[in-house]
């Protein structure tokens, strides 16, 4: 594997020197926010939804963009590149700088400006042949999920909760409104031919796959249902599916050891998983090993 | 001001010198914990209080303890001592460590251990005397306050949003339960007498300074009932206040815009401040300018 491609603050640094004061909000309040993009062949996928959800992240906590969003989109491509044409990933992380601890931010920080790629291959072929397993955990994350934000305790708390159970992941219950996303992924449940998924608002992520997958299902005409699943419904599917960056389009067979259908991945999952590498290969003329 | 009192790891280091790593989990996931401790004539106050803390949410998350608790004690009498006798708070902050980026962390891991002291004044006598203003806000934070992390993009982001509304400080509405908090302290309504403050539990951190008042209250044989205060509750109360590390017992004299009784502190506040401070000044010998 090679070693790590890191920009901070727009100037290329080695692992070593890659090193933020104590005094950042991003390591004092988890006061920053990232976005993680696939690369394949040397080319960020889906890098102006990242970056667009970026410049909405830090909209919403009035964080300042570090330089002009024309110049870190010229980063990434150039950062991708220079990591060579592994599959790998590009992290992004801004946060609203230095300061003297106070939770009020003064005015006039200078936001900090982490990138970096690092090769990262894609998941083994053995995992979507046999899906994954996961485990039915209460949502204790913070009520702005939308807002892609560093301060993830919750979900490392929820992954780490889900392990000890046995599972691979973790699907997030929330109180009173039903699954609503998996611990670092979109949900999708498919009954009857349809698939549902959570509508967009305040309690999960926009996913930048989601909204692939959506118009993949559009263009082959599956039904969709913008709604929160039930558990109870989650196992009485035909099929379960994750949606990330990293995972593309996961099978989920088992949920709190409850087979989904006959325990194997289904069709609609695996056509839109083939729909999805199209459009990979299509934008970045990777192909996959299959 | 003196400079800061900074230790990373256990060894001395000058400002520009303390620097962590970008592959911190505390940077990339809010992965860490933290404790925020008052020294008076360079004393830490409630230093058992806060440890014992500190222990329990380094616990609650699995992080391992740098080294051993009455190590990490000695360093925090030492460096409350080094930065001097002006009033000053010690920072300390565990994360759990540099790792490749990954929700799940690897095992084996070697915590971060951060710990500085600076000068920090006590709140100005003026503002005990007028009070402070605050806004009822949502409370959107995730649902292990108990667990003191260093995941507080949501408690940035409500102390924003009432700093914008004109207010010095939030009072965090919980859907469906109550008022359970403020900002960045523990709240207390006063009502005939009786003081009525939140129960421990998942949704407030059960705060050193919130103990020590309730102990002093049952000294002074006020009432003390333990429950989730209402806003209609908060809006006709006798008084109002917060209490924490850095503002000790502060009366809240109006709540979104509405004046608390007759909009000056009340009796007990001040009885219970001039208690706490006689307890402050019984540990570390400081004497308030009053």
């Amino acid at each position: 594997m090679h070693s790590k491609t890191i920009y901070l603050n727009g100037q290329r640094v080695a692992e070593d020197a890659a090193r933020i004061s104590i005094f950042d909000r991003g390591f004092q309040f988890g006061d920053s926010v990232y976005e993680v993009i696939r690369c394949y062949n040397g080319v960020p996928f889906l890098l102006d939804e990242h970056l667009s959800r970026l410049e909405r992240s830090l909209r919403e906590l009035s964080i300042d963009l570090p330089q002009p969003m024309s110049e870190i989109r010229d980063l990434c491509v150039k950062a991708a590149r220079e990591q060579g044409r592994s599959p790998s990933v590009l992290y992004i992380q801004i946060t609203r700088g230095v300061a003297d601890r106070s939770y009020s931010p003064p005015s006039g920080l200078v936001p900090t400006f982490v990138l970096y790629c690092e090769d990262k291959p894609v998941t083994a072929e053995r995992v979507y042949a046999e899906g994954i397993s996961v485990a039915v955990l209460e949502d204790i994350r913070w009520l702005r999920c939308d807002i892609k934000s560093t301060s993830l305790v919750a979900s490392v708390f929820q992954k780490m909760s889900a392990a000890a159970k046995g599972a691979d992941d973790v699907l997030l219950e929330r109180a009173g409104v039903g699954v609503v996303e998996s611990g670092s992924g979109n949900l999708f449940v498919v009954k009857d031919g349809c698939i549902t998924t959570a509508p967009e608002g305040n309690l999960i992520l926009s996913g930048t796959s989601r909204a692939l997958v959506l118009q993949l299902a559009r263009g082959l005409s599956i039904p969709i249902k913008l709604a929160v699943p039930q558990t109870a419904e989650i196992y009485s599917a035909d099929e379960v599916f994750i949606t990330s960056t990293t995972a593309e389009v996961l099978p989920v067979c088992r949920v709190d050891s409850v087979r989904i259908a006959d325990g194997t991945p289904g069709p609609i999952s695996r056509r839109l998983l083939r729909a999805y590498r199209a459009e990979v290969t299509r934008e970045t003329n990777y192909h996959y090993e299959e």
